[in-house]
């Protein structure tokens, strides 16, 4: 079976990596879960100098690596360079977010005896424990950031999980290629054979969700897909979880205060954002509400119109046919549902080109189970307008979502009302600002409630990452030598550990 | 539709709160809805309050509501004494959770400005937020401990939801009185109206967990019960959280060492924890792994008979019709399995008595899918013999567990090896001790590798029960008047924060 890369910009076909025979699947598993033990058994600081490892050789092949991913995404070499450049810094984060140790939880009580009525207790260490082999399905959209060794790699090695990765379709060479990169970068590092492999195809990614030593699944893409993995891996006899990151439409509010002070320079920034990289961003913000009579709609249709003739890299191209004919049909959907095109860029001709649209619905319309709560993936968004004040209950009934925003003033009346009613349908909350960036951090989230993500007690982005893949084990009355060293009486690992209810180092 | 409440001693009807009407369930639910978002803004030492007065009222009650609830379980009162004792500690040890703070997991990262190459980063502030309304499915086999007012219940409180308690048809007569007992005591403690509620009946329970104000589901009991939950709730358009904890075949491993050191005291402890409250423990120790030819299999079955001669509680009487035909039934499947009576101890006469009883099967017959590997609840385990050393690969076949143990001795060259493999299968690793007793503590986990929850990575016993009820949101830029008070500047709460990567109080 021939397999075959496109480039978005003129549909010209490249072979690709073959799809992974089942037995290549099953060793590569295999492998995975052998290494497993090893992988989790090292101090975190030590994974965190594999995962610098990859840094340093994903930094040094930058520009083959960048020109082959515009190859096959035509994201431009601008954005995939920062990509790339950040997608380094992040394998070094969750390395740091390892060796800082607090990821694992170590908490010990101490043995009591009986006191005042309250029976006597026994000597209790709680510890994380990585999960095993995870299966890491890439997106289309980063192939850096959110792809073959991005986040969710990262922050499963990290944590101690041996990972095979299933490659993404629109980037196959790309994924194969960093897939190398990391593999040798490991072995120079010391890590066991095994700690990463890649595997291709369709018929691959549901053997690695279905596969018994498979421990958790990670994925960022679409809702379709997402929802299919978390199906498939609720028919296997022992459940795993899936962490699946989807697309969801991102709502930013305007006050009245906000449309009268800088009209303009929220429309070209509301442009600026759900445009960019195509809008192929999950944190994409789809829907704009702003005040009626704030003339704000026809301000964010100049925008559009203007943004494509600066020389910007609008109208481009999406990442594969597939996710064009989606785009085509999703924006025709959303006119069939009522919304009224305000601004719309002609497609570039050839390849996977789309056209950039911008359309108002009328508040009354957005409810439960509209298409147009539905993402659509790709440089469109919706504008509706509201009167007065809006409604909570408008901002109550929309779906979980990634982000929401609120475009305020200083001092805004409407702004802490706002935020309050938005974070409670959503995982992050931006004020005067763009949901587009995600800033990789401690203190980040990156999930929301159903159906941002399968898991929204759980982020993709920032520290809280490696949560993820482990879970809690307690040793009850162990002697030292029988515990894992993360909870040994001489704190071999120098973790921050609660002892007996109190934080120490 | 009259309801009954039974005593399992004799079979006795009484008549019990009747089923809930659909209007009641979802008066309960859209009560709760309102209360949340006031549940969930006061500070978290103020819902201690709440807990405390629940306890002390419990406490208050203790003679009344133990005598009641050996009515309806006969499980006897010094059991279920100690039990409501435990249960008034444990809503103060999450009160005590809630106050020291740490569970919301505030986070700030500053604003930075652009550093070699660092692009410029936003203030991102993150706190964990209540979820809203709970609802509580409470176990048969602890009235008091994971009741109406057990872990789940109280946790949910201490994290800031409302809950809505289904009451367990085994003891609704005593539901109902803990419910009121709690309502009065948190409208006292000046709780709002619709902070806990109960419902009956099994149409109920289905209508809270479908209901689109319900925002997760805590229940404690049997693999049918819960799964069967988790499958309902993700047929849901927005699915969210079951985390239920189920009964599993906990495992025991006895070493050579250990075999020859004190064969009586092991068989005795062994036979004291499987029939403890009739086997009706989550926890219970399944399955005892000996060595061969070291006399301990048939030690077990002496200690069985000498149990029930003492004039301890053995034999007694299981909770339910249901669950005495149950056990009757599973007891014959493992003799058709293969599994051999080493000693029964006959059944008490009239009500739900049910005869103890200690089988002996081949460590062949321990594979995925044997119906020796699956729960039966009441008093009934089974012993397997090993020859040599036990087959790691016997142990990494066991179905994901609750707890499992090891008996071993001092220095004995087995123990560190067997308790690693054992946490691999397992939420808990019991050394020289019982899996029965869960202690309440910090560092305490009760979970593990489904099938003993649908949810591995949390815990429904110790501090981290909390993080069920909540999911992280981040602010992105937020001035502080918009903040949540846990991540605003000045720290009003006096929490525990990472500020910058950095633990700070």
């Amino acid at each position: 079976m021939t397999s075959l890369s496109f480039s978005p910009r003129n549909g010209t076909p490249v072979p690709a990596p073959s799809p992974s025979s089942p037995e290549e699947v099953a060793g590569a598993v295999a492998a995975s879960a052998d290494a497993a033990d090893a992988v989790a058994a090292v101090r975190p600081q030590v994974r965190a100098t594999w995962l610098a490892a990859i840094a340093r050789d994903l930094e040094a092949s930058a520009a083959d690596l960048t020109a082959l991913a515009d190859e096959e995404t035509a994201l431009g070499l601008p954005r995939l360079t920062a990509e790339l450049a950040g997608a380094a810094r992040t394998l070094r984060f969750y390395g740091s977010v390892a060796a800082e140790g607090s990821y694992l939880g170590a908490a010990i009580d101490h043995a009591s005896h009986p006191d005042r009525g309250i029976p006597a207790r026994p000597d209790v260490r709680r510890v994380r424990v990585p999960l095993g082999p995870v299966a890491v399905f890439g997106a289309s959209n980063f192939p850096f950031g959110f792809g073959v060794l991005g986040h969710d790699t990262a922050s499963a090695l990290a944590a101690g999980c041996p990972v095979v990765i299933k490659a993404h379709p629109a980037h196959p060479r790309l994924s194969a290629r960093l897939a190398e990169i990391a593999q040798r970068a490991l072995a120079g590092a010391g890590a066991p054979a095994g700690t990463l492999a890649i595997v291709h195809g369709f018929d691959a990614g549901v053997q690695l969700v279905t596969h018994p030593r498979i421990t958790a699944v990670g994925f960022t893409g679409s809702p379709a897909g997402g929802l299919a993995l978390w199906r498939l891996a609720a028919t296997r006899r022992e459940v795993i979880p899936v962490y699946a990151e989807m697309g969801t439409v991102n709502t930013i509010v305007v006050t009245p205060a906000a449309a009268a002070e800088r009209p303009r320079e929220i429309a070209a920034g509301f442009v600026g954002s759900f445009t960019l990289g195509m809008g192929q961003y999950c944190t994409k913000p789809g829907l704009l509400l702003v005040p009626a009579g704030s003339g704000l709609t026809e301000e964010v249709g100049r925008a559009l119109e203007a943004a494509a003739q600066d020389g910007s890299p609008l109208p481009g191209w999406l990442l594969t046919e597939a996710i064009a004919g989606a785009y085509a049909a999703g924006v025709r959907q959303l006119e069939e549902a009522g919304a009224k095109v305000i601004a719309r860029v002609p497609a570039v001709a050839g390849g996977w080109g789309a056209a950039p649209v911008v359309l108002r619905a009328d508040l009354g319309g957005l409810v439960a189970g509209s298409v147009l709560l539905e993402e659509c993936f790709g440089p469109v968004a919706i504008v509706a307008e509201y009167d007065g004040r809006i409604p909570g209950a408008v901002l109550r009934e929309l779906p979980g979502s990634l982000a929401a925003g609120v475009h305020g003033t200083d001092g805004d009346p409407d702004l802490p009302g706002l935020v309050a009613e938005l974070s409670r349908r959503s995982g992050r909350v931006v004020v005067n600002g763009w949901p587009t960036g995600v800033a990789v951090g401690w203190a980040q989230q990156h999930g929301g409630p159903w159906p941002a993500t399968t898991a929204p007690a759980h982020t993709s982005v920032g520290a809280a990452a490696l949560d993820r893949f482990t879970r809690p084990v307690a040793f009850q009355d162990a002697p030292d030598a029988a515990l894992p060293p993360a909870v040994r009486d001489g704190n071999p690992w120098g973790l921050p550990r609660r002892v007996n209810g109190i934080m120490s180092q």
